[in-house]
């Protein structure tokens, strides 16, 4: 039995927006999400969007500025949107932005100090998924996206769990963190300097080897400030050699903001929904 | 000439979310504040929306969380969101939330400490509106609307100046200070003990005593918490007394938060929309 503390619940679009605390067993501290529920929801299970959020982020930032909760409720699909780590007190943290708490890379760690509580891809995969499963009124039909870090999350998760997740996008993702200093440095502190354990968390070596079993949709501001840390040539040769159906979209003027994701938001959440509602019209 | 600092600066939705900080004449401080321009005003001037926040709020509030620039950008007209107070070295403030820096109440104080610079409704009437002139891509068609402290001012200011305000609008205003706890102790400090100095400044009174040129839309959520400092039943005393068109829209669920909101966003910006450009279709 999951035991959902709510710590804040708002009606947004006939829906409702809530956030909940729960005590993680994968990351051993209570965690802290945000869950989306369309007015359908209340009539029948509706399919999930997942949205992972990037470095420095809570649950909070995409719900409070991505305006996703209004294209959720147009086409009836639920959200959540995950923590980015485990914080509180006996997390371990680094001073630096982009290592320890909010800045999860959404990996198991294996490496002291980190890997007592550093388990956000179990948590996501595994522990998560049940307890939506369980507690909320949605379905099996599940799609994944998500910004920056959380993008990279998106990917890999979907990627090493295609079963799992039916439809995949990503809004300006580190698609190659085993190449950048976007994920070298975090990689070698949560997994340890053998690189040949990075593989699993690196989105175009994935595509690379793997593939998708959709095509994935991706969208990348050309001005983003923190390009030459994405990447994202990495994932265009990597979607290019491995014929990946994809929509790789490139849009002049836009940054890494969430002024730029909030633009791109609808979009994302229809291409998610056409494909977990089963009706491409 | 009006020199603007720019702060910072994103594309969204097609057109460019930025933020100014100026030297403000009215209030004797640097004021900082938003300005969203459609794509639409890359090719010709287009009218303004104004949006007042509420209590505690900055310019920043609407501009990241409440979804306006898609319906502007759908619509083509700019958005303004001005800053709640002066803020910074040497302004007066108050130890509780609702008096001083994030709760100026839109008026202008005539006491010390305050009167030095807690000039916000000069500021907005007068200088921002010039600036808004002189230095963007606006025509002289003009709305406002606001929300709780921001829809008192949203209110206050288009009934005193119709002639430069086409279009009304507010979001669970403060609809009548001068009987609640959100407004006698601010008024008391702002404007002094005489309550007569406190009239120009309740919306209730002012629709009852001016009335306004067309109709106003107002939402209210029924679980607000604030309601009873909101007093919406002073505002439709005073539109039914004066039979003044109005469209009051009571919301059932709702609370107070941005969530609310975000929800009704795009009815307020169609509704300035429609006025604004000349068009009812």
């Amino acid at each position: 039995m999951t035991y959902l503390q709510i710590l804040s619940q708002n009606k947004c679009y006939g829906g409702v927006q809530t956030v909940y605390s729960h005590a993680s067993a994968a990351c051993g501290v209570d965690m802290t999400f945000a869950v989306y529920l369309p007015p359908q929801a209340k009539q029948t299970k509706v399919p999930l969007l997942w949205y992972l959020s990037g470095l420095t982020c809570t649950h909070d930032n995409a719900m409070t500025k991505g305006g996703f909760q209004k294209h959720a409720a147009d086409h009836g699909i639920a959200l959540v949107f995950p923590d980015t780590s485990p914080r509180g007190e006996g997390v371990a943290d680094d001073e630096t932005y982009d290592l320890g708490v909010g800045a999860g890379y959404y990996v198991n760690a294996t490496q002291d100090p980190w890997k007592q509580h550093f388990q956000m891809y179990d948590y996501v995969v595994t522990e998560l998924r049940a307890i939506m499963q369980e507690t909320m009124p949605v379905n099996n039909q599940h799609g994944i996206t998500g910004h920056s870090m959380g993008g990279h999350g998106a990917l890999t998760i979907a990627l090493r769990n295609p079963e799992l997740f039916k439809s995949l996008s990503a809004f300006a993702p580190i698609t190659n963190p085993t190449q950048s200093d976007w994920g070298r440095k975090q990689f070698r502190a949560y997994l340890g300097d053998d690189e040949s354990a990075w593989a699993d968390y690196d989105a175009s070596g994935l595509v690379a080897e793997l593939g998708w079993h959709d095509d994935i949709l991706v969208d990348q501001g050309a001005d983003d400030q923190f390009i030459d840390l994405l990447r994202p040539q990495s994932l265009y040769e990597a979607i290019a050699k491995r014929r990946q159906p994809a929509v790789m979209r490139t849009h002049e003027g836009y940054d890494h903001s969430y002024f730029f994701v909030s633009t791109f938001a609808a979009d994302h959440v229809e291409w998610h929904a056409k494909r977990l509602k089963g009706n491409c019209g």
